[in-house]
């Protein structure tokens, strides 16, 4: 293997090629061949079809020579060898070591983290088959049968999509073991509202911080605590219903205010820890050890074929190259996820965060500016909502913005019906199949409001079945596509700098340092 | 009065100076005085302060003169007098009517539209207070104590945005009344999962669809009935069940299938429709017609507050300006709504549709092709949960986002409590202070990875408490404000040509028409 080298996009052979490459026309590139050509394997049942993007094959040809120069297989086994691939923070990145071991064990100061990983896993799995089996009660004898997560974030965001996504299969299956809520905004009504809907003696709290000193989530711990000590009944005793999830390092660690305490260390960041113990207790009490066990098999898979060389060959870099190519040579600004499925309802939310927070960034990992565009804004609802919605703009706007459609053969609860001539899930799948044919091909029209340019590129992620090994893959599947994209981009996607300066602000306010007039002002408007 | 004529943006004096104007600092624009100054009354106790936007007086002066040029009061009072706004469709734009009448009656062969819409108003009102008082009773005998609104689009979005702005509110001042759900996706496990979770004996439906010809929410209404009949109890009959929101001219509106039929009318858009039997059927329902009522009433003070000539005394024409100004002048392709109330939760995702599928056209109102950006990408989520999300791109992507945030001096359910010395409302407020801060003035930093450029826009709508009427309010702002902007680049903000191609196609998949060999592929792929 050739040595290792960092450079930025503008600086690669294979960008200045590409950027001469002639620009074709979707409607001319696409017919029914194509569509079941353009497609590949993504893990875990899923396939990658990218039929409808405004490429061709020398186009192609050319981002697969810039993912070569730009070493993104090597770099990926860097990732997974243990390399301190998180450089603003000297952190390794080793969030697909949760999943499973790929190329070899990673030490660090003479510990295997991998088994790191699986002894908190198989912690969490034993603990939540005690709350299942009732040998673990509430303080006063009752068993648990409700568990709220208390975290924000990475802590909040994945693992509450991840909860949705299953909810219903769990229900169908026989695995629902237990209802999950969220509390994760600082604002008092969140707490609240959601804590006047529990008992809280068969409640059992995950409070998630992987620092132990995320202020949202410390506030809602002591508000929590305080409303069960509250409305409580006598002999409730608050230690004995929450559990922490942190890392070993953190405040909370050691603390005698939790039942038990399951850790997770730096080498995770928050956007990348639902698959470790941040999304293992809450999914394992929800559904069971073995439920979570099969979603990290589903993630491990796509991990696996994430390591394909050949950009025909693997779905999360071809998605990742043609993700560039929109953004640096078309210039598109933002990508639009749209799952048509209702389960995934919040899972463009979470994509949010794991594409915007990992690639929105100005300077490469040496901390030199960038003189291109990086991470674009990430947005989305489930279809068919988002049909009679914001997708106006998107057929018919001023700006083409390049989609990321998700389907599943199979509808998840499996009740339907058949109405005027097809089931509900036809009628979506339907909708779905309108749509992606309707942005590329678009229509001619007399009447110029009903005119359609087309030309409007999406690629479809497609399922059988959104069960746990699927959702496993769809996850790692587009942490992978940002892990290459960063790597393009030669961009440090693992820390989060531009967090900080609002916190450090809004804790001057609060300790009462009145020195940026500014601030004061702003603030004051809002007392 | 002058004479009311169109142009498009580009052909008007007024932006070609603008283009001219000097882009100023943002950073040496803002100051405390600023900040108490740049501020103007929005309707049901809102102020909208621009402080944080980086123009100069010259910059707004050049905006107020192209908003003259452009005509915005006179074009208001035309949508106000009744003309046909809505020129594709030909039809009058009639929302702010449903409100209160504003300038003087609007008639259609003969009939007063106003007058319409309180009749509609006040028997909802009648109806709600007849469940309310057990009159009107589920057919088994049992009260109501749920409503289920099926629709899709503007039929759901703001209905269910309101809802759940107002569910803390209704609840610490007594006026919850029901609970409310909502069915919109034609993914059968909608429907599935929030049937499993009511009583049919005591649920009343309600069924919204102006045309009476919506894909799913015929499809849904079908479901819903299907499950009622095979899980209700013997005697329960479901017309009893379910009432209708639907025109006058729809399949739906003289059907026995329902206990009761409400009637909205041409004039109001799906988007727009909130404010008429489409909210207030769900909403009056749900927390009382007076509740409702307090909303219109807040909705209206803000449509009258948009009449006001002086762009700095126009809260919604001064937001309206200063985006376009944004869009046009300095190139910026999404706006980032971000509430920092936990009940405004999915606030963002109605004004997504309100402003996308109103503005993301690329024709001007005689059908011809613009030259210029018209409506942005809109997404946002609640903070201080964005905070953790996607606001490191905010910070420091590499594109510019504007932002629009909205605070409240009070938390809506009261509840709070003392943490290391501020109230978890004071951390909330402190958080929305210091991120505007932070995203105007950035931060030099000796590390390029804590560098914080600054000099991104941001604006602040503020309210005492989110009650009905600083809902009503705000809800009607960002209409006001689309709308302004609409007229801005010489659109048909009241259309949505955009949504028919893909349910054409949906269409043909369904009923067997196999002349689109792309579409036929697709729809293979996913069965």
């Amino acid at each position: 293997m050739s040595e290792v080298n960092y450079k930025n996009l503008d600086k690669t052979a294979a960008y200045t090629k590409l950027k001469k490459t002639a620009k074709p026309s979707l409607k001319k590139l696409i017919n029914a061949k194509r569509i079941s050509t353009c497609t590949i394997n993504a893990g875990g049942g899923l396939t990658y079809n990218y039929s409808a993007k405004a490429v061709t094959d020398e186009i192609i040809d050319q981002l697969g020579i810039l993912a070569l120069e730009q070493q993104l297989i090597q770099k990926y086994m860097s990732i997974l060898s243990g390399e301190r691939m998180n450089t603003g923070e000297d952190r390794m990145v080793l969030h697909q070591l949760t999943r499973g071991q790929t190329i070899s064990a990673v030490t660090e100061k003479g510990r295997d983290i991998g088994e790191f990983y699986r002894e908190q896993q198989k912690r969490i799995a034993n603990f939540a088959d005690g709350v299942h089996s009732e040998q673990i009660k509430g303080s006063t004898g009752k068993p648990f049968d409700t568990v709220v997560q208390i975290g924000i974030g990475g802590s909040d965001l994945g693992p509450r999509a991840l909860y949705l996504a299953l909810e219903g299969w769990a229900e169908v299956n026989g695995k629902s073991k237990m209802d999950a809520l969220f509390i994760s905004n600082v604002d008092p009504d969140d707490a609240t509202s959601v804590t006047a809907s529990i008992d809280p003696e068969t409640t059992l709290f995950i409070l998630v911080s992987k620092s132990g000193t995320t202020q949202e989530t410390l506030t809602n711990q002591a508000f929590v605590l305080d409303i069960i000590n509250k409305t409580g009944p006598k002999g409730l005793i608050p230690s004995k219903h929450m559990i922490a999830v942190t890392s070993q390092t953190s405040p909370l660690s050691s603390s005698a205010e939790f039942l038990d305490c399951f850790y997770i260390d730096d080498n995770i960041g928050g956007r990348y820890s639902s698959t470790s113990a941040v999304g293992g207790a809450v999914l394992s009490l929800a559904f069971g050890p073995d439920v979570f066990k099969a979603f990290l098999a589903g993630a491990h898979e796509a991990d696996v074929c994430a390591l394909e060389a050949d950009i025909r060959g693997n779905a999360s870099m071809m998605d990742a190259m043609l993700g560039v190519y929109e953004r640096n040579i078309l210039g598109y600004r933002s990508t639009a996820v749209l799952p048509y499925s209702q389960a995934l309802s919040r899972f463009p939310a979470h994509l949010q965060q794991l594409d915007m927070e990992s690639n929105g960034k100005s300077v490469n990992r040496e901390g030199e500016p960038v003189e291109y565009s990086t991470g674009p804004v990430i947005f989305g609802e489930p279809g068919t909502n988002g049909q009679h919605s914001f997708y106006q703009l998107l057929h018919q706007g001023t700006d083409i913005v390049p989609l990321q459609f998700i389907g599943f053969k199979n509808s998840q609860r499996g009740y339907d019906l058949d109405i005027d001539g097809s089931t509900s899930q036809q009628k979506l799948n339907a909708n779905l199949a309108a749509q992606i044919t309707a942005f590329a091909l678009g229509q001619n029209d007399e009447n110029p409001n009903r005119q359609f340019s087309g030309e409007r590129p999406s690629s479809l992620i497609i399922g059988q079945d959104l069960n746990p090994e699927a959702l496993g893959a769809l996850l790692a599947h587009f942490e992978n596509k940002v892990m290459f994209q960063g790597l393009i981009w030669n961009i440090n996607s693992f820390d989060q700098e531009g967090v900080q300066l609002g916190k450090v602000l809004a804790k001057k306010l609060l300790g009462g340092d009145g020195s940026i007039p500014v601030l004061e002002a702003y603030f004051n408007l809002l007392n």
